[in-house]
């Protein structure tokens, strides 16, 4: 597809600075452009290539105000991400997955699939699994049995999803996610052995939640693992039974949650991540990367860093000391010193 | 099925406290109750529930002294986990693995399956694979050549096993889990670029461990990666090379074991902990979550915390400290000020 | 396959000290040994096994003085790591992939395979893909459309590769590594619900390059995450969108590389270390697991530790003091004390 900018900046309403009359036929990276490309300029740090890139459009805010001369045309938008956004879903490829049931996928006589349903190769559909409209599922995923998938799930090769699970509309999940394995449960033995606890119960996602390739949520031991609509999980994430994550929470790689906690509404949480079990952490929480959460966050919208992680801004102040810890450690011993001088009789 | 309270304490060797008449047929937890179900207060930060919860029958220890009345009828117990674990057993759902062999598994000629095995669609057993009497082999799983697997072995969907592996009886391991792979072993050459060092050995796991979904457990270079008998795993583990963990040591998700290291018995290892390579870690220890273990641990039963790993108290008491470094650092400085003051010869 | 010491010396170049007849079939380690077998000390931390061990023959440095009596046949070479690796390659197990392409394979019909081609059972080669010659695909993988891997690539079993993907010559990937998976981009709405950045890209694999079991690494945004030639990744590692890897870095397990950080050639990166998003990294940088890399890296060759990370040596001596804090604290009091007194007025 070929679009002027004044055709783009019509469809995002945005105003043109330069020739509206040039050509493109794809999105690129700022750094490496391209005639016939458009790019865009979301995040400051990548300014300088504003300047040099060889694209033929470029995204920017309303408020940008170049430096130096820019060669491509503007095109001034209120939100350049979202954007680029729309404008990537225009160009941008579109789910791979082929449409129809695949002789070659395994498909229980009782399961129910709805209108437009696509199943591909070697994958399993066990006994009392219901399939809503327009979902599609890749090869090679595992749906165990009486599991409920809603409309316009989008399942990648590897997915597996164990029994009674409930998957809400419009989820997509990527390959190799496991969804509904057992929870962590042992009992502690009299002889320093442990006893496996039935994990009983469930997954239940909401919709339009978004999970990353190779991440496990597992299966409550009684009720059910909660992922609540819009949430955006990223891959790796380690979510233990019995969690609760509230609406559009963003988690980021690697990131791991102990069982039972719940977590709030609205929180940002950076990769690596760690949060102990039985705690609940308040709405709009923000976690630095490789933080770890040792107890329950009460306030919300608090800013969070450290291991057992403490507020932000006290973390990059303590850090700062620490990085001058050794000088600290001489100058006291000098003080010391000193002091004892200072205190001693005098002759 | 349902159960009288007294029938319960009768299986329990419990006492009831209430309506011995009172119904249950299925668990519930405690927060959410409901009329005709048995819940359990085993962890003192859920007691306000025991004073709303709408089960009917409430599981509590010996010793529990309410301290508002509580509506549900009580069963009192030895060991509430213990209980909670048998009723979740005797309610529970059972493992949903198909019975009977597949026709569209692949199971070589040269493979030997004992009685009651299980293989679900799509699964792989290669040449010269031994199957113990009741292993349940699920859906899209792979089992390389000369693969031993004891008795009453359950593999999950999507499980791969590499050649030459070993599983012992009652091992349960988790969708996605991989044991086998290659170890990250490679010699630097003199250009700078790395020579793979062939991974000939294999992994040895005994019985009773449970592997959680998407761990990752690497094949030795030469000889066996040992995980001993009756050991737990949780979810996104990584076990190196010529690895070896001791007896009922428990492992939670996302720590990560560098090679040839030994851990040995008993020991309680948090989430995301990491451990050098070639150390070895005395019986009973336990770590806390995040830390980070870079040398040998000699003296059984220690508690450890940071990163590098510190005596657990230790790392309390000078991580206290750390957060009131920027007082102390104005302190020091406001201190140097007076020495030098107290010091200067009186004029 | 059986060797003289005498014939092993020839082929490493190295020179016998012992019976130069004495016989081997087998490598083993320094501390199982083994009579009829040959092993090797490369780690100091293993010398005291020299002196016990019941292998034949033991293949040390030139310069490895002995502290005691060995009874093992020595032989001298110059890299004993290098040595270990060749010999393990003589002796060792081959790649176990079935040769041939098997009739419970899906192959689409444009797909285009090359000489000596193999692919095992219910694996799934899409619309366009091209194989080059000799490389070996094991069962229940996923290649997704257009992707084209090179000459001589070992696929595992599970591992699944995203549509447009490329992947050089000689790859060697293990079992459920994830390839192409989408980044993780989402523009925030108004209504704090986030809408995804369709991610457009693909992943771009080198020559020589191995990636460790259930690694995942995402596809770009637009143009490519791209991983160079000979770059090693250990397992469970996280790649995010338009990461760039450098020629001959090694990352150990569990490490994650947050969106568009460029991390340069040789750098050796320890487990479960962090990268922000957005960073560039200096050739041939070391950092210390479980490190967080909050900014770029300027300096080539430096050694890192920390979260965030500071100079190796810097860490180190301030947690030495971070250690000490509570004698510090005291200290610090004591001589607030002492310095209030010293400063009053004689009396």
């Amino acid at each position: 597809m070929q679009l002027s900018a004044s055709e783009i900046a019509q469809l995002l309403n945005g105003s043109v600075e330069g020739d509206p009359q040039v050509k493109v036929n794809r999105p690129s990276k700022i750094e490496e452009g391209g005639i016939g490309t458009i790019t865009f300029l979301a995040n400051s740090k990548y300014e300088e290539f504003a300047y040099t890139t060889t694209a033929s459009v470029l995204l920017v805010s309303r408020g940008f105000v170049p430096k130096q001369q820019i060669s491509a045309t503007l095109i001034r938008v209120d939100d350049v991400y979202n954007s680029i956004s729309f404008l990537l879903e225009k160009f941008g490829n579109q789910v791979v997955i082929n449409t129809g049931i695949s002789s070659q996928a395994f498909i229980h006589p009782t399961a129910k699939l709805g209108q437009d349903v696509s199943v591909e190769m070697f994958s399993v559909i066990e006994e009392g699994v219901i399939v809503g409209d327009g979902s599609r599922i890749a090869s090679q995923v595992y749906i165990g049995r009486n599991v409920e998938l809603g409309k316009n799930v989008i399942l990648y090769p590897g997915v597996k999803i164990m029994q009674d699970c409930k998957i809400g509309d419009n989820c997509i999940i990527h390959p190799n996610v496991v969804i509904g394995g057992d929870g962590f449960g042992f009992a502690p033995q009299a002889n320093g052995s442990y006893k496996k606890v039935p994990q009983t119960g469930n997954v239940v996602i909401e919709s339009d939640v978004e999970i990353g390739a190779g991440t496990t949520i597992d299966r409550a031991t009684m009720g059910s693992t909660i992922i609540r609509s819009g949430v955006k999980l990223d891959n790796l994430i380690q979510i233990a039974h019995n969690v609760e994550i509230g609406e559009n929470t963003v988690i980021a790689a690697q990131a791991g949650i102990a069982g039972s906690t719940k977590i709030g509404k609205n929180c940002r949480i950076g990769g690596q991540v760690g949060f102990a079990g039985h705690i609940i952490i308040a709405d709009g929480t923000q976690i630095q990367a490789q933080s770890g959460i040792a107890s329950s966050i009460e306030e919300p919208n608090t800013a969070l860093f450290g291991s057992p992680a403490i507020g932000y801004k006290d973390y990059i102040r303590s850090y700062a000391v620490f990085k001058k810890l050794p000088e600290l450690y001489r100058l006291l011993a000098e003080l010391e010193k000193q002091v004892k001088m200072n205190g001693s009789p005098p002759e």
